[in-house]
């Protein structure tokens, strides 16, 4: 049975289950970013899901990034399979500004979480949700 | 026309035209290193190339992520698509070491890179053809 890594349950928040993934938002306010989590077990490297469920996972990556950048104006989408710390297959999706705090850099491992206010939370899924038709 | 961004050009090494994708090899001995350029014109995110092109790419990173862990016994495969720096659309593909200098960080922007000796770099990529199956 599919059960979400203790260690992205406590620093995400759950938006919505699409077909394959669950929808996360990570608490960080310095960034609109967002993380998909296929739900299959076992997987590390998304070489390892079949074909089918690899076509899935892009499908919903492109329209969770360009929705994303859509509603939130970035200058740059990253995204980035990496799971050296959590070993459960997630795809991070973060929209990038010129004057954020880590650009040029990639984001993880950069400076301190900053967690979102409550209605500041709840205003960035709506938004998402809306530039995704959801 | 198709081209090569001239910072892409100057840190690394042409492998192999795959059907849509030039792929290349990271001149950095610390890392097992390659990256996926779509011969498109102007495309900046993945979600800008046809959905055609999409799959194509995905597939060609699957082959090629599959086949880089394979031959070079990886602990973890990372994959990242950022540009903040080089806006040409890019796929990095990154066999990761739980004793490599960056672990668990990604490796952008991290160190010194250490250029490949000439017969060490023509091992890797003959390493990675044999196991890609060209």
């Amino acid at each position: 049975m599919f059960e979400l890594h203790p260690r992205l349950a406590e620093d995400t928040q759950p938006v919505r289950e699409l077909p394959l993934s669950l929808l996360l938002l990570v608490n960080d306010a310095r960034y609109p970013w967002f993380i998909l989590v296929p739900r299959r077990e076992d997987i590390q490297e998304i070489y390892q899901l079949d074909e089918a469920d690899q076509q899935q996972l892009w499908q919903e990556s492109a329209w969770l990034g360009r929705a994303a950048m859509q509603a939130f104006g970035g200058d740059k989408l990253n995204i980035g399979a990496l799971g050296n710390l959590v070993p459960q297959l997630h795809l991070h999706h973060v929209v990038r500004y010129r004057d954020d705090e880590s650009w040029p850099g990639p984001v993880w491992g950069k400076g301190r979480t900053q967690p979102y206010a409550l209605a500041e939370r709840e205003a960035v899924v709506q938004c998402l949700l809306t530039a995704m038709k959801l």
